[in-house]
């Protein structure tokens, strides 16, 4: 080939090299130009175009690095092999599509998982904020400690310490962007081979998520003093995954004794650990909080996990957990490498969050009105009907209601959805087997619900679930 | 018993009923109070210590949610049997460790992996942080899409187009805290039982974490473009890491056959995938980008990462993957329900920082940093000796020396480190089999040295690695 006719603009903003380029590209790319056939030089070529010797010789390169034509020494550029390369240029446009739910629209969500977010402390986090960025500091933008800022465990370590009863150091503690990135980094931590006991009913996402790092995952009835450990013995499992101070959903607290007999289970055998998981600790409206199960452990057998997303908010992200110093080694051993996932602006707000006092005061608020929402409920729901019983209301930011009228949940979710509010039912909880029979179950959340909603919401449930006479 | 005198201190900041109730716990943990002892009456306690019942009545109420006591109906409150208990009070006052690793100090530290934070678009940052928080905005605190919010994607989804030309929707996009969660969270939605090939020497971060999940990693040999492809097939895996546009550490470009066989191995069975990890295709100084493998891929074949650690700061904590549709499937199957892992807050800012064009125009000033710093270095080395050979040198932030003298790697680096100047070993980025022989490679890295700091370096290099004569 000895001529390339290519109708150049000049004054385009595309670059004349890369003109040339995506011309030569796109006839090789259709076959218009061969593989095998001789380019003109560059000396010819910028002749014959009336540009620049290094405005050709730019494009060519570009040609070369991508590899659609080749050098040889000596003779010139040629055109590559590249059959097959046609059906690779690309899947074109792929229409986009979004899809979004299409969701009924409730007057009132009595959801458990709520947080009330009219409270979050837009100004302190806003101030923070704005302080964080006030210098420019390159440290708070260069890769941070794996484990999370040194700073920050440490006003965690405190914090804990004062508030949960937790021993721990800082270099314990590793934060984490969520607890589902915490328990992902745990299980690469432990180890493949483990078999999980998880209690019945629980938090569904944990269990998904140890099944889908294919854990052996078992659950483990309880009884009113939380997970059996003559099952949890019989299941064979070496971990335990269990929520002693505030168990989800069903709000038990687990005794003392229970709590020893759980430590003792996982001292009789080497490897066998507890992960604690103490989501919500903080919200208490009877007495000072339940110590946790770690502040008993002599063992090094407890793994403790902790978040912010309850007590802050869902959307910053942030989570602890504390490790045992046996799986402090193995965590260093063999994810010491793996970068945090926590930016490091974001732990310093939060270190400044919890040691300028902020956090306590916004626990303090937050506590004082969940609390109020909680009597609210109470005692709307005491006026409502009488063969209710009512369980788990002394802490966190739901509670059960407990039916034995033979109605299934179906259709007391069903008769309030039909007035415009939105319960959930216990079952969906149960990951095998279902709940106890002659008795339903029904959840009500009321962290993101004011007072005057939930007293129109509960007299609403009333109508809905009045029996027929 | 009968009689329990507890000296309360009224004025203290302490509630009278938990100066109680911690009396009788430790009074019970001591064994001072014995398991089955009958606890006096609250009507007892409170006419003997002098306070009002409703405070004793808090403090038993505390013991028994958390054990230590049980009550029985019409007989009162008994010490629970707690036997043990002493064991587990706590492994007390851990000592308080922190290890410093103490680290030789550089004058000069030519490290492939910095990046320069002077550059860092500080005010940019703030202004955009502060405009999210300004609103009271509810919304931005409540928990997210677990993909990363569709804002964000599509911006991405935008760059990548036109950028690096990706094929793909908002919908195939995850952002995630980082490449090493998203490498976890690819292996989980692959899940178990893949074998891995990455090309060697490699990213060993990337090695390192896929054996970590118990995946089957290989290594696969390279010849001067990139991965070869039948190495890879004669490995039997099933999974290619690669790093098409620009190899990590050897700075190699595929070219498009290679490419095209690559995506032809994909192709031949169902289950194959080739991962793109394009870490630092921002940075070329010849020519325009290399286009990402990803958009030759018209069989779903590439699962494309990409991050702003490199173009904006390490610490920011955000990446993203594109994944082919069959993988998105899986992924909404299997993983869909793990929550994002990066904060709504540092989203937005990003995404506005990519929409008003600050992203551009840090990577056009940085761009022009760093071939500033590559041309310097480029210049400075020509002073210095003769017989070293340069590679890698087009693209990324470092660059490779080749030395045939027969000089090794340890004795190359140790000369450096006695002129204050730290280099990097080709050596440590194999992971099993050793470098070329009759060949040491040393890596250069200068994004975070400024041009004065080049010219001092490579002087120092020029001394530390004159050959006696």
């Amino acid at each position: 080939m000895n001529e390339l006719t290519i109708s150049l603009k000049a004054g385009d903003k595309i670059p004349l090299y890369e003109q040339i380029y995506s011309y030569i590209k796109e006839e090789i790319r259709k076959g218009v130009i061969p593989s095998g056939e001789k380019l003109p030089s560059t000396r010819a070529l910028c002749r014959h175009l009336d540009v620049s010797r290094s405005t050709v010789e730019l494009a060519y390169e570009q040609l070369l690095s991508e590899g659609y034509i080749e050098a040889q020494p000596y003779r010139g550029y040629f055109v590559s092999d590249i059959e097959g390369l046609c059906q690779f240029s690309g899947s074109g446009s792929t229409e986009e599509k979004r899809e979004r739910k299409t969701q009924k629209q409730y007057r009132y969500d009595f959801t458990p998982s709520g947080v009330d977010l009219k409270s979050f402390p837009y100004n302190a986090w806003r101030k923070l904020s704005k302080e964080c960025l006030t210098d420019d500091r390159a440290e708070l933008f260069r890769l941070g400690c794996p484990q999370g800022e040194y700073g920050l465990r440490s006003a965690i370590s405190s914090y804990l310490h004062q508030a949960r009863g937790v021993n721990c150091v800082p270099d314990q503690i590793i934060v984490g962007a969520g607890n589902d990135y915490l328990l992902m980094l745990l299980c690469s931590v432990l180890g493949q081979g483990h078999k999980v006991a998880l209690e019945n009913p629980t938090y569904r996402q944990a269990y998904r998520l140890f099944a889908n790092l294919s854990y052996d995952v078992h659950t483990v009835d309880m009884d009113s003093k939380g997970m059996r450990v003559d099952r949890l013995r019989a299941s064979g499992a070496d971990i335990a995954f269990v929520m002693p101070s505030h168990q989800y959903p069903l709000g038990t607290v687990m005794p003392i004794r229970r709590r020893i007999e759980l430590l003792r289970w996982a001292e009789e055998e080497e490897g066998r650990y507890i992960i604690e998981d103490d989501y919500d600790s903080e919200f208490r409206y009877k007495g000072k909080p339940i110590p946790a199960l770690q502040g008993y452990d002599a063992s090094g057998k407890v793994i403790y996990i902790g978040t912010f997303s309850k007590s802050i908010a869902p959307a910053i992200r942030m989570s602890y957990m504390v490790l045992p110093e046996p799986v402090c080694r193995m965590y260093r051993e063999r994810c010491g490498f793996l970068s945090s996932t926590v930016s490091k602006v974001d732990q310093m707000i939060l270190q400044k969050f919890i040691e300028e006092g902020y956090y306590e005061r916004h626990l303090n608020k937050t506590r004082a009105l969940y609390k109020s929402r909680h009597d609210t409920l109470l005692s709307a729901l005491r006026d409502v009907e009488s063969d209710i019983r009512i369980s788990g209301e002394n802490a966190g930011v739901h509670l059960l209601l407990h039916f034995r009228d033979g109605r299934s949940e179906e259709e007391l979710i069903q008769r309030a959805a039909e007035k415009g509010v939105k319960v959930y039912g216990l079952s969906e909880y149960y990951v095998d087997g279902k709940e106890k029979a002659g008795e339903t179950v029904i959840l009500l959340g009321y962290a993101n619900m004011n007072e005057e909603k939930i007293r129109q919401a509960v007299k609403l449930l009333g109508e809905a679930w009045e029996k027929e006479t």
